[in-house]
């Protein structure tokens, strides 16, 4: 029996060996660091660059181009295969993780590390540790064979680790250049979601403004899935977070369908986007599932969610089925307007009136919130009144929206049941499935597309160019046809409102996909009422 | 990229075939359905059975002679190969799943039904569905090759499902035997825990002193791992659940360590024993690990365990480090004695008085009771004060316990930061790993263990044995040399005391584990204190 001993990567010495590695990994893990990983065939032989047509930017050009005006304007890359031998010079390189963890970070590190060795040889990698921050501290670890190999096609960021620090401000800017400087760094790569791409955009800008050499490439990163577009197919470790939460939601739902009497809620990841839910709905085929962009899109009600889940658990009881799975995104009461409303009048009334415990305050809440707040849990009520963040904003995030439901679905079928249009038993379970995902094994797909990525990233580096993002598409074909390019983060982005008054660029793959989203979401409940 | 549709097994119409499989199934799934067993060689030829000496009880053996007449006393049985050629007679026999999923119950069925096939050709197999009710209503299915096969090394009981159901009134021994008599059983096979093999037992004695020719064995079903002894090495079920907690702990821990900020409290399966907890610590190597068992031999108090838990952060703080993983085993509460006095008092004065806002009912707790209510987080009291059982009783199960453990470390660590004692940041996530590993596929070891144990079953029945546990056992030598036989169900039964005047006979393995996971927890904290 004696079951294999896991030792996670993280309580390995930074630079172990073989040998030692031999002795502390598991089968699965030591199988894994020794796969070999295809390349795209244009990334097996010389190539050359090929620039496209002057870019645009997904919306509002005129101020896109006037907050770039170095980089505004300039044309995707795309890697063609050409007879000429790529210079040999030596680089110096930066890369840097920023933000949440996803499946397959290792492998960008690893494929840019294997480009600089096999096309530059000679080169520097060196790793800002701690995201964003070691940049600015000029904390950083020069990466060598010995020091990778132990983190090849592995989860985690924990080689160099992450952080969510942003470098935006004139003194930040200031630090990033010493930085630059002090390494004479000749590129950087930052590895991120939307924010820390459109940061690496404003650095890459930054940089060509003051005239240093240093280039910045970005590369797609993002559990949630919500980083794409025409020309970034997809963000890595959407693949692997969606298999691993599959794989446990097939398991919960065998365990409903053997037991017969749970109903269980299950959480998933996905704050501002529903896609790792809609993948996992495509991959597991539950009961019900609620995509958050399809509730905003029909400006549906939580009565109206409660409601549906409940007419469902009713139609299944009549056929003596008390049992089923629900799939539910993370931010799903961000997409309900009502309680958008609700919490704006809650933060002004805690803002600038006492609460009496009669409860008089409640005047002050507009009818239909007034409706909303008398709808929910007693315990969402209190935690609404109760906590509060650093700014005395009620918390929304913290609200565990799989017990909620449980609650409002209790309650209203417990008048179904005294109105006698119900007779079956409701039992439910909840769960959330976020952090298990982030640092799995990356699978085939996640390793290879990563390595691809961060070999593509080299090659633009390599060829001077700057404010791109890595991408590396047509990813439906065999991994010897996917293309490699980069596309210019300008032409990603559009300019967000925030708090009316501030506006901001970013690179915006979300609202694209969000239309994406809902046409599957029809596919799937073709005729869904909600 | 295309992700493999995962379609759980569970939406499989009864009887699926291999070309229906062909294109529901991931490849995962595909592969395991197929996947060949091994057999121990005892298994693989003609066997004899060689009965040991007479049995005794594991305590108290006046009182189990006086409950089993019939069956105490009788030997344990091992297979021996042998010359001579088993009979060929036609056996009807049924099986039945009794309790909570445990990776592997589909093998346990296949072995049965492989045996039959194999060893008594024209043999019959009755699937009792829904676990014990199935037997008293007959209700069942014919279990044939092609029923069998798609659930053929994959996780779940839904082949034939399961429920807690008891045979233990007389009108349900009546309806048992009534069953027994339709389908001419000659013998019975009984998937489950201690409460379900101390069914079976009974059910054993009741046929016997009937003179029925129905004969019951027992098979050893529990992922929480607390159904073990020397005859029996392990309950299936427990090595696939606590790899598939374990990957999930890896990823919590990468994850933590890659973040560097987050403290994971990771509440695992198992309210009655600390198994799984201890399993996934040796196997992962978390920062911490409370051992109920540890702690109720210690007699430990609740304020001890968060002492201990905050005396680790702080010295982590001191070098840096403000994140972790520690491991909390489901039932931790209920090891601790001054929790269960709480529990007691406050059943007592809820049932009896009221609860006036003042508080004036606190003056009816003890000392170290109320001493105990004061120390517990807000929430928790008021969930202890509100949420009562269908009898009025305090509902201990539904406390989150490692919710608790986070508010109450906080708190801890703030009265230590006001003291000067304590300088770092903490913040707490919380999980459960339960229902994830109930239904995940078996491991190799379970899914070879579980047709041994089935295949072995079928063989104690061939025999006309009853009242024993298929016992497979040797398991750390290679699958050839695993040994083969049966215990008497008596033999491991004591009797247990509820609500201290009833008595009950068990099926109890539980008190020798429990020194056994003490003697681990003493390896793992060498020097811990607690």
């Amino acid at each position: 029996m004696a079951p294999t001993t896991t030792v996670p990567i993280g309580t390995l010495p930074s630079g172990s060996v073989t040998g030692r590695l031999a002795s502390v990994y598991s089968e699965v893990q030591k199988t894994r660091v020794d796969h070999a990983l295809p390349l795209p065939s244009v990334l097996k032989h010389p190539f050359t660059i090929l620039d496209g047509p002057p870019s645009s930017a997904a919306g509002n050009p005129d101020e896109i181009a006037k907050l770039f005006p170095h980089l505004f304007g300039q044309p995707s890359a795309a890697l063609a295969p050409s007879g000429a031998v790529q210079t040999q010079k030596k680089l110096k390189i930066g890369v840097v993780l920023s933000g949440g963890q996803a499946p397959g970070g290792h492998n960008v590190i690893s494929g840019i590390f294997d480009y600089l060795q096999e096309r530059a040889p000679g080169s520097t990698l060196y790793g800002f540790k701690g995201g964003p921050a070691g940049i600015m501290k000029c904390k950083y670890v020069e990466l060598t064979s010995e020091y990778i190999y132990p983190y090849r096609n592995q989860g985690g960021f924990d080689m160099i680790c992450s952080g969510r620090d942003k470098i935006e401000t004139p003194e930040q800017f200031k630090q990033a250049e010493e930085t630059a400087k002090k390494l004479d760094l000749d590129g950087l790569v930052v590895i991120g979601g939307d924010d820390s791409n459109t940061n690496a955009c404003l650095l890459a800008e930054n940089f060509r403004s003051k005239n240093l050499k240093t280039s910045v490439i970005g590369c797609p990163k993002t559990i949630d899935g919500d980083l794409k577009c025409k020309e970034v197919p997809t963000s890595f470790g959407f693949d692997t977070a969606c298999k691993i939460y599959s794989e446990m939601i097939g398991n919960v739902m065998i365990d409903a369908r053997s037991t017969g009497k749970y109903y269980h809620f299950v959480r998933l990841m996905g704050r501002a986007a529903s896609h790792i839910t809609l993948e996992c709905a495509l991959q597991t085929h539950p009961n019900i599932t609620i995509i958050g962009e399809e509730v905003a899109a029909k400006k549906l009600t939580l009565k109206n969610v409660t409601d549906y889940i409940v007419d469902v658990v009713c139609k299944r009881a009549e056929i003596n089925y008390n049992y089923g799975v629900i799939l539910i995104p993370e931010g799903l009461i961000d997409f309900i307007p009502e309680v958008q409303h609700l919490i704006a009048e809650l933060n002004e009334i805690l803002a600038h009136d006492t609460v009496d415990e009669g409860g008089l305050w409640k005047k002050k809440l507009t009818d239909q919130s007034l409706k909303l707040f008398d709808f929910l849990p007693q315990a969402i009520q209190e935690q609404l009144m109760l906590e509060r963040d650093p700014h005395g904003n009620v918390q929304v995030a913290k609200i565990e929206t799989e017990k909620m439901l449980i609650q409002m679905v209790e309650t209203e079928l417990e008048k179904r049941k005294q109105e006698g249009k119900y007779n079956g038993e409701f039992k439910g379970q909840s769960h959330f499935f976020g952090y298990e995902g982030r640092c799995g094994l990356p699978t085939n797909f996640d390793a290879t597309y990563c390595y691809a990525l961060g070999y593509g990233a080299g090659a633009l580096l390599h060829s001077g160019k700057t404010g791109l993002i890595s991408s590396v598409a047509n990813l439906c074909a065999p991994v010897e046809e996917w293309t490699v390019g980069g596309t210019a983060l300008t032409s990603l982005m559009d300019v967000e409102r925030r708090h009316e008054a501030l506006r901001y660029a970013k690179v915006w793959g979300r609202d694209i996909v969000r239309s994406l989203t809902l046409a599957y979401a029809k596919r799937l409940f073709p005729d869904s009422n909600p």
